[in-house]
């Protein structure tokens, strides 16, 4: 019970930075509500319909728990005010934490259903970080702009990958449940704070001088 | 019958705005004909397509009523001697007339498909506004810009969540289905053709001097 | 057997042509590894991947066979040093070759899964063109420009539909199996081939100048 709870308080923090990560570039972009409440939902929820419909799986995870759409719907029509009001910098670091605590959840809970949905390991892994940073992707593609994730050489889907593997390398160990999902999700979040911290940067490739035409 | 009918004129005239819109689109970014065909293929179809995708339903719409495609390859073919011959201006206004038909249509059409899924109300109005509206999304993002639906601050999306929830209301309050069918698509063109017609703005959000870095 | 041993061989070399399409894209628009490997994996798994969404086939291809999977990873992690040491021109030209065999085996592979699922011509080409083709859009998409194949006016997805066509109509004549299969893949890549060697262009539409505000 206790354990459920922490999750779902994560899963709360999580999708609300997911959400103000879209909410915040849609306004950037001078979208009016409809848009920012569009870019918001996608953002939180892209990730996961993705995963839902790579594997089939009905109904959806916010049509099963509307009171996430709902959450969205209210931190579109009042977060303009809520973001006036507080001080920036704080938000900042606070907005980077829930992130990285979402990017833990969502991909470990990724990877656990795909795994229960009887993937092989390569698939889950994958799942779960589709799961994690489809939504950012989305977001960016309807920002057109190219997705940060990919371009930004912060580690952010690496950190997720690596969990994913934690996570389902304890789980063959038939460790209990509890113990690899925490394992997983703090492997997801801490490697995840400790890059944002570092600044660590990920290798570009080579620029090959390559003319392909 | 005669209401029957009715919708399919609605239906065909919708369709027509919806794929000259991606038509159009792909013409000024200077497209090859299957460029054309696809754009305005996506945007006469895409939504309805999510929308099946979602909630799991096949055969798809537009595999189950092939007319429709055939329909639009025949106005990829033939648009531009089409556009040629007409009056432009005249030409602009009947297709915002059958664009805000089509939207009417298309909302209250995929609001009717999620709730007889036995889709709640809230899951509903998203279906409806996702089936009007996501075509021209993906026009635009295939087109390689900001969705116009989201940016341009007429009121669009608003008008199908509107009319989507005028016409649940009375469908729960076991209205004939041809009553409430119809005052849901009025609401939606008819709110759609005024807010042209007046030139409404969506407000935006106070552009908010937040520094996400 | 040797049939089957020719198709495999072929799926291979589309597989990495498609899969070398998205990583060139992805090095030259500066992205990182995750950047790199995530847009050669859209690129050559997206088209099969809409497909059978739409199709509602599961598994998913690369689920399925997961050795493709695998191909692409080792691909994103060494082809910088393998595009390094390869003479350049020469590489163009192969990559042209491979990118024309499996533009023509995933087109006909696509509409033999869709026209053995009971779809009609129609469809079954339709089905064809994506797979083949959704790929490349995607990645086109993701890395934040118009889909090449829309825009460059050099014939493609038409050599796709005009394959599937020939193959459909054979297919539909009692044909073998074995020989409609290769002189549909055949058409679509000796179409394409034909086309790049020439330097054929589609013909565009004329700009009408059209205003539609």
């Amino acid at each position: 019970m206790k354990f459920a709870t922490i999750l779902v308080v994560i899963e709360v923090g999580g999708t609300i930075a997911f959400a103000m990560s879209g909410l915040l570039e849609a306004i950037r972009k001078r979208m009016d509500i409809i848009g920012v409440f569009s870019v918001a939902f996608v953002s939180a929820f892209g990730g996961g319909t993705v995963r839902d419909v790579l594997l089939d799986r009905r109904p959806l995870f916010w049509i099963q728990h509307q009171e996430y759409v709902w959450l969205v719907i209210v931190l579109a029509l009042t977060a303009p005010l809520w973001l006036k009001t507080s001080r920036h910098q704080m938000t900042g670091k606070a907005m980077e934490f829930a992130d990285a605590c979402g990017l833990g959840l969502f991909a470990i809970s990724g990877a656990t259903i795909a795994s229960s949905a009887g993937m092989p390991p390569l698939v889950s892994v994958l799942m779960g970080a589709i799961t994690a940073v489809f939504g950012g992707v989305s977001r960016d593609v309807l920002c057109n702009q190219i997705p940060k994730v990919y371009h930004d050489h912060s580690p952010y889907t690496l950190c997720a990958v690596v969990g994913c593997a934690v996570f389902l390398g304890l789980d063959a160990l038939d460790l209990a449940p509890h113990w690899s999902t925490t394992a997983g999700i703090c492997t997801v979040t801490g490697s995840r704070l400790l890059a944002v911290a570092l600044g660590l940067k990920l290798p570009a490739w080579p620029a090959v001088k390559y003319n392909q035409d």
